[in-house]
């Protein structure tokens, strides 16, 4: 895609760094100051980071994971993970390297900390919960803001209700977190993601109406 | 919700017997007559059926578990399992006693009859994988037919991709099928399902901007 620049270039840069206890800030910051080209280029307007919370090793591998990879491939930029388990960001990462962009997924975020530098600096959190306003009702006011989406496990803790500042629902029946975040993101973009490439990629799909065809790049 | 008649009450009923190898068909059909009256009531003009494939017990509870519940919060009338799981049906048939509505559950379904006397009754099979094409580009020529979506597991087996009359892919990047489930959904029913009531709920959420608060019925 060719460079160029756009609002979100001219917009102030939200410094990512310290979020985590992270040992290595320089690569995430590396990973990050990526994530805020690739936003550019792909011309969206928002960025986009998922704290998921509340996650139990073992028990919630597979659902994590699917919310990370959900959360890639509908446009997030990245991924904070309350809870030590440097398995989750080794899946994900690997599906990055092979199927493009720039993805990040930090581990053990102390999601407090997380929570205030983000509204510090000016961004949006949104807690993806049954007990929200409904999702088609309040669109339009997290539309264009930098928004921190918090994606909870079975137990969230309470206070994440009020520190939000605004729960938002996907329809007020139980379901998924995954389901909930995947339309989050497809309303919150007007479907556009789903037409997005990824740079760097090392396979490529041919999407075909029957059967399967996988371009390996060589 | 009033009662009324519309142009689904007018279309030919696809009947829906004898899809699996439940010893009860009474008690299915049952349910189904309820979920076709149900589906008129809330006047939508598709039937949606998922036909979950590929399930393997205990390491895809979680996953099939959230792709009922999803498919029951979207919109969907049932979910057929291709395989013999019975806690799965439990535990979405303990949300609709609590949530209301007439999802139905059948497992052990033979996924090769079903999807046989789906297309024989007229229906459309698709089948969610991200090597079809893209949602967005066949979006309406699923819309206002009655739809089997066949959502598979990790493995699916190969003979999946042609039986489908059409491979539909929510994006051409690896994430979850019960994110790929909900777009799907949504995007069929342009949004309208997460405005759904559902009948005879224990259980009511007023949704709130911050806190929760859950009407109980008695």
């Amino acid at each position: 895609m060719a460079e160029r620049t756009n609002a979100a270039g001219s917009r102030p840069v939200v410094p990512l760094e310290h979020l985590g206890s992270n040992p290595n800030p320089g690569v995430i910051s590396h990973f990050r100051i990526k994530t805020l080209s690739h936003l550019q280029e792909d011309n969206l307007i928002m960025k986009l980071v998922v704290l998921r919370i509340g996650h139990r090793p073992v028990r919630d591998k597979r659902i994590t994971t699917h919310v990370g990879l959900t959360a890639r491939a509908l446009g997030a930029s990245g991924m904070l993970l309350a809870a030590d388990d440097p398995k989750i960001k080794e899946s994900i990462d690997d599906v990055t390297r092979a199927w493009g962009g720039d993805f990040f997924v930090e581990t053990d975020v102390n999601w407090r900390e997380a929570i205030k530098q983000w509204k510090e600096q000016g961004g949006m959190v949104v807690h993806l919960t049954m007990y929200g306003l409904n999702l088609p009702d309040v669109t339009s006011e997290m539309q264009n803001r930098d928004l921190m989406i918090i994606v909870g496990a079975e137990k969230v803790p309470p206070a994440i209700y009020d520190l939000a500042d605004l729960n938002v629902a996907a329809g007020s029946q139980p379901h998924s977190e995954v389901a909930a975040l995947a339309l989050l993101l497809d309303h919150l973009q007007n479907g556009r993601e789903l037409a997005r490439t990824f740079e760097g990629e090392r396979r490529e799909i041919v999407p075909m109406r029957k059967g399967k065809r996988v371009i390996e790049m060589t």
